[in-house]
């Protein structure tokens, strides 16, 4: 997948066909290391299980997070936040989020200073 | 956990704490050989992620499906079904579940016969 939402290479697999059938989107994301989202919130929050690598995660005002297997993080509603692979590591995470009111809202990149701080 | 929403022995561990937080619930359950829910539906549908195992999974009036590991099942809302181990194997699975107008509606147990058929 190459879209302006991510920097660096990333691979999404949704999980299961007709995702408009129910309110609750799966997706299994591979990043590269160094790959990460960009800063961005969702409306009725997200669920995030660790499956392989290491990872960040962090939201806006605190600190970064490093992601192993096996971890869960939810994110809370509209809370700004990023997650992606560290820079020496892939990162896979299944992704769990409610679409009722849309399931994502993307704002900025984020920049080498905030990814390596 | 035992209660008598199932047959035999099943595990149940919830991902993230404080689940109200969030509209949707993720839970990791475990059943053993011949273990499996009660017929049952829920309101806003269920994603199964199947990752150990070989299972059972069953909508009402359709044949019993066979899980393998990776398959994913989509449980379209109020739809009754049931799920849980093969008869010979252990069953993993990954339940995801939007819980806003209820989480489930348990009804009755699964018979030897339906299981075996």
């Amino acid at each position: 997948m190459t879209n302006n939402n991510f920097t660096g290479n990333v691979w999404l697999q949704m999980l299961g066909r007709d995702e408009q059938s129910l309110n609750t989107g799966v997706g299994n994301v591979t990043f590269e290391p160094g790959a990460r989202t960009k800063w961005h919130l969702h409306p009725a929050g997200q669920i995030i299980l660790v499956t392989e690598g290491v990872g960040y995660y962090q939201e806006k005002g605190q600190p970064k997070k490093i992601l192993y297997k096996g971890d869960v993080i939810k994110c809370p509603a509209n809370v700004e936040h990023w997650h992606g692979a560290s820079k020496d590591s892939y990162f896979v995470q299944i992704a769990v989020t409610d679409n009722k009111n849309g399931s994502v809202v993307w704002l900025h990149p984020v920049t080498e200073e905030e990814y390596h701080k």
